[in-house]
């Protein structure tokens, strides 16, 4: 559908509910909030399949919730055939994040947009803006196998 | 059981089925697939619920599997009573991660382990040992909320 | 002096030029041309041996300006006596730097600071408030060689 | 010349003093003193105008010998005609760097060479093999200013 549709569009489809989301952010439990020119939100409940043995949340639940805020965002910037992916990702784990502090929500935003890469930025905040996680990403044009 | 129990033998014991994974771990269908002091490997079969919008992996695979492997690495050579946690990751994806490419296992290798912090380093392979993913981790001893 | 002066102090006596700069950034010909709690600039002219074997600065130029800026950002909200530095950095040049560009100015925000580590990101950017690289930090508290 | 020389031609030929490395890194006072297909060290004598405030080698130093060596290893697998400069960087700095440590060698070694990105990964140390900083670049091909 994103040959033929705007990164935007193609977002503000998902988060209307009209696109499905991803499976792995339906895995775990995420919800696309918010949806604007360069700018994605991602919600998460924080549950205790995502925990890891020292009764936290995995550094994997973050990771994943960076990672799809900010190549959202990178893509709402993106035109219709032009998909961009997660060329890396670097992120900064600040406090333990555990069951109580739910609902976090990353805020992806965009900082470079190129015609080969592009780069995003985010912070995981709780409802009081209490910041847990933050990072970036580098994001490059997805090439499809041929 | 951190507090009785060498990082070493805690690993060990997880590998072996005696003390169960962490519940992130086992959502994702993750195995610890290899234990040596400094050293630990981490295998997983990618799922169609792992997928991003784009038919492939969602890079929060990878970055929970690379988290993974690498602060368990860091905490086999930690004595009882010291757990490391990540403080930051950083992740290189090189290549799209297909169901097909199954499994895809992460090996992860301790760099420095000093007294504060330690680094540790991983790169995730299929069976034939071709490159999908690599990283670094930076972890920090934890401290628990008072 | 840092034992009996803040890092606020400190970093604006060296933007008075009351205290020297630091060796390397006067080697590359920097300026800290901005102090407030939290928030640090440092300024540079970008010159021929600055440059790499592409006619373009090197990154170490850009490298060195973000480190500086950010851990001196850092540095500005640590009382006399706690003495942070680099323990880990990550920088996105964005486009290449000319000695047209000139001058650069990177401005260090931090983004957290606790008790053992803190983080800052900065961009750099011309006077026209166009962005050639961008990057975080993370910094540890220094602990003097026994 | 590297229109018409590979990158290993070039280094190789840097290596040997017959072209003149990159100013910055003369500036600074480092030498390439290996070069192989997908490996190249760079050493430093570190240096009174080399240290910040603290008294030890500011960061900009080590990260100046990291993107180097890293990047000149990414270009001795590259083809003439084919030149990748430094996309983004992360380092980890593990060891306080003092003169007394002198000389370190950052010897970067390519991990991923492909059509469009490139990544290595590197480490400094000192003539013992101690450890005193680390880390990976992702490089892309040079495109000139048309």
């Amino acid at each position: 559908m994103r040959d033929s549709m705007s990164g935007l569009e193609y977002m503000r489809r998902v988060a209307a509910g009209d696109i499905e989301g991803a499976p792995m952010v339906r895995l775990l439990g995420m919800q696309m909030t918010e949806v604007a020119e360069g700018r994605v939100s991602i919600t998460a409940e924080v549950r205790p399949e995502h925990e890891n043995g020292l009764g936290i949340a995995h550094g994997g639940l973050a990771a994943t919730l960076l990672d799809t805020a900010l190549s959202c965002a990178v893509n709402t910037v993106m035109p219709a055939g032009s998909v961009f992916t997660t060329l890396e990702m670097k992120i900064n784990y600040i406090r333990a994040i555990r069951r109580e502090n739910s609902p976090l929500t990353c805020t992806g935003v965009v900082v470079h947009a190129g015609a080969r890469t592009a780069t995003a930025e985010g912070r995981i905040v709780d409802v009081n803006g209490k910041l847990y996680a933050h990072g970036t990403v580098t994001c490059i044009q997805f090439k499809e196998k041929p």
